[in-house]
């Protein structure tokens, strides 16, 4: 029996029925040549078989005197865990949306191990797919991904069938920026000590708020339809993007793979919410978690958080990209000159209001950002899950009130992969923004004189 | 817009992730011979076309300082309310089982108006099903049966298609006991008038409950693992049991078809209990709405209570139906002398505590009942939606703390239909029960020197 630790506590509490706080994965394989019909069947009952539960997979919660504990379950259900789902013929992608925007839409079982797993079999052209939900309180969504990766392998072969429960976790490592903002506030002598220094910084970037032109911080986020209370029901819609696109486009640009992301997202942003007449005037203002440090273990618990001015004012793509790689790039120079505690410190106190905004559960008065955008590197080589090729990785992350809409990207092989989870009733036809942003990248590059690669 | 009434804002005020407010039912059909392939698919798009939506279907909940209202839902999303899933090959009644119990124990979302569909293809032999859920607030289990019925046809063709929501409702008929019993206490002029005679009556069922050997009422109930707390899983077990048998049983035991079927229950009931070395000492009590009234309409929301000695601490089951059958008719013979006004004040009294334990969701200390146990007439006849074929239809009702299992039958052509929902976590092997059903109408039929039919 082990306390629930107070970050985790916070998603346990933050949860309702319409901001459901747990993360996910959809995955999509190819069913190998001359496999039996019976193929995700078989899968499914080797997955089950795999009954050596390893931590954190099986621990429930246990409230005693108010104070959750996580304990071991002792009526470990496997069947209840792993599930076996089909899509209706013909299997298109867009039932499989549709059915994982239903699945990542309802509540896991509190009197349970928080994750499920599901396998979904009859995707068109020969696929199948497993969606994976944990709850937040039990793993992070770098951890997340990093559970999803580590079950598969470089070489193919059934030999090599592992599953996520099987594998003891590494440590975790909060993700988050506002969880890491929170850890922050909760001090540790390191962080008091870089406090001066983080105070310093503080008091430069409310300088800059009124000297430079390229500082974009919170509170300067225009009032949208992104941030209105969020229903319970979700839409997910996710696509890839050829990274050699997206490299060459940066290139043209002098700019780095993430500002053209983030002028991509940006694009499709604004023309989706010119559709419905709904375009603060004001630039929307993404918020951005990045790593502090390139190797991805233990120092992945170091995040900064970027404000990112998205220019959705400016009408010209090329100059929005300039003005988002300016404001990306103030927050870079800062950084630089700072240790990571003191980065930390800096993120910790201006995350505060955001991360007591959704404590408190209220939409806040005073916008911080508009939507999340968050980027994992992924792998670059092709891995299996046991003799299955996996074709995609999708992120789905959580929908909170007041950011009615999620963007993670995870990077897998030469593709970019987008997932967007959203509110389905405050963002109607959101999966109109994967075509936007597809034409977003077209735009670079007739800009730059490019031709499309397809 | 309109307030909503207080029975229902009980059934919103219960509701919580493990204890969902919603009834449903679970439709079988057969795919009519030389359908196309994609026969369910034209259903579901034919289905989605009928967007002229009819009262309740069409109404989701406002809170306004604090009180709920019905309001037209102005985004009214069809793809939401209706949707397509299939199962995997082969399509076995097992994994359709282990389908809607997923989904019967995920909340509905309450920025909707609160009622899913959902059309499963892929049922082996052919066979396609419909699970439709409702919540408690916006309709009684009597009205969605009513529902479930009327949206088919005793004549099959494909001009016959009707869904549920192009139907106006019939007047709401109240159908739940204690939920009748809260309203009663509401009081009106002509109840109030029926108070003395009831509080006769309740004098003479404290007088029996020392003297006459056959009476049950509330409160006789033991401590038994059905009335535990429940989790947030679901799982739902339904089968049909020949008419037949079981009228030419009652015939031979000069019993009523009621009386064999709580048989049935009771000993299914007492040999589940005893595979979990779980059987109280002394006997379950089941507590069974009854309709007063013949006639489905308007009068249906007149029910009564009957408490029912299951006699689960009696080995031999003749004898056990024989008890049963005397703690039944007790009831009957108290209820034929008085009003229906003087029955629902008796029911009023005696289930409040019940309904306030409900209300107050906690675990009674002192258990009303053990199970309930509720039978609605259904149909003789052949029923057809569009030109499919009706195999059967199955209730799905509700678990509550305390109430870890719910059996609801209902008739249909000559098959008696069990649908039995419980907590998946309290009532492992819940399943076992259809078999121990199946085993103890045999018994009865050799106890009773029968050959059985099959």
């Amino acid at each position: 029996m082990s306390i629930v630790d107070p970050i985790s506590q916070i998603f346990l509490r933050l949860e309702r029925r319409n901001q459901p706080m747990h993360i996910g994965g959809l995955q999509l394989f190819s069913v190998p040549e001359n496999a039996p019909a019976d193929y995700v069947h078989q899968l499914v009952d080797r997955a089950r078989a795999q009954n050596a539960v390893q931590p954190p997979f099986d621990k429930r919660l246990k409230y005693r005197f108010g104070q959750p504990f996580w304990i071991e379950d002792q009526d470990f259900d496997m069947e209840y865990h792993v599930r076996h789902l089909a899509l209706p013929e013909p299997g298109a992608i867009r039932d499989l949306l549709a059915l994982v925007s239903m699945l990542h839409g309802a509540l896991l079982d509190r009197a349970r191990p928080l994750w499920e797993v599901y396998f979904i079999e009859g995707v068109t052209d020969n696929r199948f797919a497993v969606y994976t939900k944990f709850h937040h309180s039990m793993m992070d969504g770098i951890s997340a991904m990093r559970v999803l990766r580590r079950f598969l392998s470089i070489d193919p072969g059934t030999e090599h069938f592992r599953v996520p429960w099987q594998l003891p976790p590494r440590p975790s490592s909060r993700s988050h920026a506002w969880s890491a903002g929170l850890t922050m506030l909760q001090s540790s002598y390191r962080q008091a000590a870089a406090l001066p220094a983080a105070a310093r910084s503080l008091y430069d970037a409310w300088h800059d708020a009124h000297h430079d032109p390229d500082f974009t911080g919170p509170a300067q986020a225009p009032a949208c339809i992104l941030n209105r209370p969020v229903s319970g029901s979700r839409r997910f819609a996710a696509q890839g993007y050829s990274m050699t696109r997206i490299r060459d486009a940066a290139d043209a640009y002098g700019t780095t793979v993430n500002d053209v992301v983030l002028a991509m997202c940006a694009s499709a942003l604004r023309r989706y919410l010119i559709d419905l007449d709904a375009l603060p005037r004001a630039p929307l203002i993404a918020m951005l978690p990045v790593s502090l440090h390139d190797d991805d273990d233990a120092a992945g618990n170091r995040i900064a958080l970027i404000y990112a001015n998205l220019a959705t004012d400016i009408d010209d793509p090329v100059e929005r990209l300039g003005a988002i790689k300016r404001s990306v790039d103030y927050w870079k120079r800062r950084y630089k000159r700072m240790s990571s505690e003191q980065i930390m410190a800096v993120v910790a106190a201006m995350s505060a209001p955001a991360g007591l905004n959704l404590l408190s559960g209220l939409v806040p008065s005073r916008q911080s950002f508009n939507v999340v955008i968050s980027n994992v590197p992924g792998p670059d080589d092709t891995l299996y899950f046991g003799d299955a090729e996996m074709l995609g990785m999708y992120p789905m992350s959580i929908v909170l009130d007041g950011q009615a809409l999620n963007i993670s990207l995870v990077s897998y092989r030469d593709t970019l992969e987008f997932g967007l989870i959203a509110c389905r009733r405050s963002l109607p036809s959101m999966q109109n923004l994967l075509k936007y942003l597809d034409d977003a990248l077209d735009e670079l590059e007739h800009a730059a004189g490019h031709v499309p690669h397809d």
